[in-house]
């Protein structure tokens, strides 16, 4: 799938995913870009059922986590790089925020580099938002060591299905030249009368019992509550790791 | 550049790039996976000599902010979403640091996906990590309203350059199977060996008065002193900007 016209794919097909593919996708994703060519990320592979199974409840049981051949857990890690850093006479000062964000930067352009490589050579991914929800899950099924956060997933195969595109904004909704024009009332309907006007859009509605599209966001799937206690257990994870000193 | 053999690229030709390349690019970005389809990030897109003069202190006065045509500030943003969301009857829970990192990870991969798409149309770029150190003077130059963060920046330009291509470590130093396995004092100094045979090496050792690479990193380039200010700074800009409630 091209850049253009690709889709998320959660079905796979039985087809494996060769090892050599893999390496050489992780291999093209290192290529990019990274702060100070420091490359603090790393990658958890996940291929046999007893990781996918112990995995799965912190992806909420999502049946992508145990059907695809490979999970991949994209981590910000200033471990390898501070203990490097040990070994060589230096004292590593990475165990703060600013250093998890550089991190966790890096670690989502490794992920989705491999993600655009992964997509041209024919499989499917799916991105786990789930991922910075149970981290703390994750880091003990992974056993990720001090200064170790995962920050994203990816399920990966070959698609067993081809989804509609979903729909996007119109540019103009993303994108503010010189400087950030906030949104008259009027400019709002209009950027999101498309999206609204969808079939699936009334659907939701109706399925959830609510009067907009934003309802059901708001009262249903990332809701205020959620939201609070997700980073709270968040901002745990983090200090737990080392990097709110 | 392909994805294998791209590098950064901090010298631009005077060649402009146009508006409807630059749209095109930033179309294809947006089509890369996001969280609930909610699409929470922003691009401000900077061609003003004005703008980016205004800038460029926020990036340490790195040539490229001046000398690239195009300057582009990624931002999470939940604004856009949440002003939609009160012209709904709804009532967004936004204001929390899950909700910030998830929106900061959905800027990273449109930045990115522009990255590789842009790079495959033979411009060339340059992260700036700058962008989280001093958010909160973009912010003001920008103009961004609440809820709104900048995550990173790409300069963007033809390229005047063609710089060797950097090293990276093994794959073997990011990728762990089923579990993260510690890397032993003996596997640091495999995995680190040809880094530190490099050329380039021994100069910046030189160069800094130092004994080690790590040296140069923890004592000059990457410091305790600079991580812990800019972690205290970000955070504030993310406590001014709503986003830790």
């Amino acid at each position: 799938m091209d850049l253009k016209d690709r889709r998320t794919i959660r079905r796979y097909a039985e087809r494996p995913v060769s090892d050599e593919l893999l390496r050489n996708l992780l291999s093209l994703a290192c290529r990019a870009s990274n702060t100070g060519n420091m490359q603090t990320y790393s990658v958890i592979v996940t291929r046999s059922e007893e990781k996918k199974r112990a995995l799965a409840p912190a992806h909420f049981n999502q049946p992508m986590v145990t059907e695809a051949p490979v999970v991949l857990t994209f981590c910000a890690d200033f471990n390898r790089f501070s203990t490097w850093c040990e070994q060589r006479q230096a004292v590593p000062g990475y165990d703060n925020f600013q250093s998890f964000v550089g991190a966790a930067i890096d670690a989502i352009i490794v992920a989705q580099t491999f993600a655009v490589a992964a997509e041209r050579e024919g499989l499917g991914l799916c991105y786990l938002g789930t991922t910075t929800y149970n981290a703390g899950q994750i880091i003990d099924v992974l056993h990720l060591p001090r200064l170790v956060v995962p920050v994203t997933t990816l399920t990966v195969g070959y698609p067993a299905e081809m989804p509609e595109m979903q729909d996007r904004l119109p540019l103009d909704a993303i994108i503010h030249n010189e400087v950030y024009e906030p949104f008259s009332a009027d400019v709002i309907n209009k950027l999101y009368a498309a999206k609204e006007a969808l079939p699936d859009t009334a659907k939701f509605i109706a399925e959830n019992g609510k009067q907009t599209l934003a309802q059901v966001f708001t009262d249903v799937r990332y809701t205020r509550e959620n939201n609070e206690y997700f980073s709270k257990v968040l901002l745990d994870v983090l200090r737990k790791q080392g990097y709110l000193k």
